[in-house]
């Protein structure tokens, strides 16, 4: 291992604790995130459309995965000018990269939904 | 809509909140499922060393985690017959497949983690 090398040519690995990838997998995994990322996805929403979107979200957590995911460089916060002004929130392009897997991830669990629901079946009557 | 189907025709949606697909998506999206998932995907482990490789959780957390997981139908407890017995957790054939996905997003997160990193220091000196 080059041991002098400058620490960006570390390989990043999301199983290590202070890796910033680990890092950023935890945020766009995390409860909100990945619903907010699969929806915006889809085009960019206001806060309230897409509070409405995300079924069960309340405007606390939002706002607050917002600002995360704005932070990673995953949404951008994009003020439209016109009268009166409205704020959208949509994906750059590393978050529209971040969604398009998460939206694999979520299209197979709704294939799966049945299968799932089997197994928990099966589980409780163990 | 046809209102005279059974429930299971109805098409499944990660977006509504009763959903079996949006709790199994919240479920593998969850603070450590999601890297025991990406782990396991590598291969089994027994208990001990899925805690060591997945760096920072507790073990009263990754038995939860893995109890949820083999729950629905996505990770396998595997008692192998030895001297001493021994216990190893592997993947089902749905779990393989979200983890197939998990770690297509590790691998994005992994590539694009300067990336994150500059995006959170132009954040910070905003």
């Amino acid at each position: 291992m080059d041991t002098d090398g400058p620490a960006q040519d570390l390989v990043a690995d999301v199983f290590a604790r202070d890796c910033t990838s680990r890092a950023a997998f935890e945020d766009v995994t995390s409860k909100w995130a990945s619903l907010v990322l699969v929806a915006l996805g889809e085009g960019s929403f206001r806060f309230n459309a897409l509070r409405r979107k995300v079924d069960g979200v309340s405007e606390k957590m939002l706002s607050q995965t917002l600002q995360t995911l704005e932070r990673d460089g995953l949404v951008l916060r994009d003020v439209v000018t016109a009268i009166p002004p409205r704020v959208e929130y949509e994906l750059t392009a590393l978050g529209a990269a971040v969604a398009e897997r998460l939206r694999d991830l979520a299209d197979l669990l709704e294939a799966s939904a049945s299968q799932v629901e089997t197994a928990r079946r099966d589980y409780a009557g163990r």
